[in-house]
């Protein structure tokens, strides 16, 4: 089980610094969790991953279940042994990405059925079974099945979404035998009034941490932070928060601001294959011709092992090339910086200095970032 | 400048181990070169060149002319400051890359004419050209411009190749102003008589290290061991002997016999992407459904990162996935595979146990290597 404890809240905003015990370590939050979808976090290893101080990855039980199986990874030991990875690991469900390809599933109250994108075979998830597949695959930290509705959505289907949820949430907590953490998911788009009924009825049932999702899927900025000054708080104080689908380190900071503790997101590492850094001094594209003959590293104020040993000329070459080298290069560093940028985050928490620490880092970057 | 000192001669057989120092390290020899075709050996780092111990790479000095461009090198203070690598780099001239492409190319006394495989631009190649790009590379090694012919291809077109690329050797030579160590290449097919000659020409010219080109291209591996067997011994014995293109260990094992003293190849990182390694126990097809729930290691006698933390099965998840890090894995163990072998090579022709070490290598793998 986890154990989760505030050390020090910030005596100007709601921002708290915590940590939050594991069976596979200690995590200290606000933290940002690398995603590993098909248990691997992309062009990184193991050991890359603890060199840049990362605390726990995500995986996700429903890509696991369809490739390689739950069961293989049950028969290996478990997700830390099958990928090599002592730390903790977080497995989402698969609800976002069973939502997020409508045209391939049919949702009842008993559950979801979906094709495979792998090979297109039909599959039933309901919140038993992903139960099963998540205790097989072991993660210390483990969600619910819910349904999430897109951005914008009509509030008749966003309310049914958030009492099927709460209806699944309560059968994955009864279908619920290991001893991984369990934790609930809070919808209701952005709609005021269902987000407060969807974060009751999740409370009631009573989780060791809770999760809002549903956000972050193409509303403004400024509707997204409002959700959560909104929802955050409906939230339990001594209970971990964690927001799904959050990347942007703008974000990131404004969030820790309202009481948020944990955030995961694609968004550094698919971005990075692509050839954009997150840096100090804002977004570099690194595929913009002016670094072609740049010999400068590639981030001035950051110190990871991509920052120190190369240059921007090289990392562009790499990157146009289409070489993996470079994907691997500019991962390294967007991990890294989204790391360091959340450990400053605490220590600015535990200083009582969160305010400033968030207006500088606002005033440098509002418009380099907003939702990258 | 590089010096080359056979160190000692195996009594059974022609191997040799020798040393051969460059500007950047020395090389023990015989070794197998990783090649980083575009400034980057494919998926691996430079810190994990060094960590399996490679000593020398290769890269292009025609795919680094397309792109990122000879200038933007020479501007970064050469290949090694480019790329972050501080032992030896040798550059190939690119012939392989131009003429295996023969539908975009016009090769006349004087040069040759290619089209970009990156932007279909025209561009000519001479001999002094492809020096100036080498030079600006700046490689410890670097390579004339030679005709290369395929396999089959009549003894005409054959000896014309030979003639031009001796003619090119001269220019090369004679442009050369750099203290860059530049070798010869010997051409000829496996016409003996062509060899002979193409060998008497080269020497003639008088190089500080040759190379016998135009093989592994398609010929039965039978007939490549017999033009080696004919064509080393032409070569000055003081002078080191590279066989380029050649990457399956058993190929490396039987030229090392007959007096090889380095090797390059794209194959052992080529296929490590695809998924096959190779291994003390022959090849390993890691797709194969056999090694879904194998939770060995990939290679039961080798001791390389790989090996010594993943499994068969994850490793197998992860090329079935597409991940990069199964990419990585693989090419780390097939690069580690090969450089280990060169390694006890080496150490059985100071044993003088090199046909021994030869015969248990071949009795093992006869029928499971060939040409991969």
């Amino acid at each position: 089980m986890i154990e989760f404890k505030i050390i020090h809240e910030d005596k100007k905003t709601k921002a708290r610094a915590g940590v939050l015990k594991t069976p596979h370590g200690v995590i200290e939050t606000p933290i940002f969790m690398p995603v590993g979808t098909r248990a691997t976090v992309k062009a990184m290893s193991p050991d890359e991953l603890k060199e840049i101080g990362a605390q726990i990855i995500l995986s996700n039980a429903y890509h696991l279940y369809l490739r390689p199986g739950h069961d293989i990874i049950r028969e290996a030991g478990g997700i830390h042994s099958f990928i090599n990875w002592d730390r903790a690991v977080l497995t989402d469900s698969g609800g976002f990405q069973i939502f997020s390809m409508s045209e391939m599933r049919k949702v009842t109250d008993e559950g979801v059925e979906f094709r495979s994108i792998v090979d297109g075979s039909v599959h039933f998830f309901t919140p038993e079974k992903v139960i099963e597949i998540e205790e097989a695959i072991g993660a210390d930290i483990i969600m619910v099945l819910d349904e999430l509705t897109g951005y914008p959505v009509d509030k008749k289907r966003a309310e049914i979404a958030v009492v099927r949820t709460a209806q699944w949430a309560k059968r994955c907590k009864k279908a619920h035998q290991t001893n991984q953490a369990l934790f609930g998911i809070v919808q209701g788009s952005t709609y005021k009034d269902l987000r407060k009924q969807s974060a009751e009825l999740t409370v009631e049932i009573d989780f060791p941490g809770y999760a809002i999702g549903g956000l972050s899927v193409g509303e403004p900025h400024e509707e997204m932070l409002e959700v959560l000054n909104y929802t955050v708080p409906l939230l339990p104080k001594d209970k971990p928060r964690y927001v799904m689908g959050l990347g942007d380190p703008t974000s990131l900071i404004e969030s820790v601001a309202i009481g948020v503790d944990m955030f995961d997101c694609v968004l550094p590492t698919r971005v990075a294959r692509n050839g954009l850094a997150i840096t100090s001094i804002g977004k570099v594209n690194i595929r913009n011709s002016k670094y072609a003959i740049d010999f400068s590293r590639l981030d001035p104020n950051h110190d990871c092992y991509t920052c120190k040993n190369y240059t921007r000329a090289y990392l562009r070459h790499l990157v146009k090339a289409g070489e993996i080298l470079g994907a691997r290069l500019l991962t390294w560093h967007n991990l890294s910086y989204l790391i360091e940028t959340m450990k400053e985050a605490r220590k600015a928490i535990l200083e009582d200095r969160y305010a400033e620490f968030m207006a500088r880092y606002q005033s440098k970057h509002e418009k380099e970032f907003g939702t990258v």
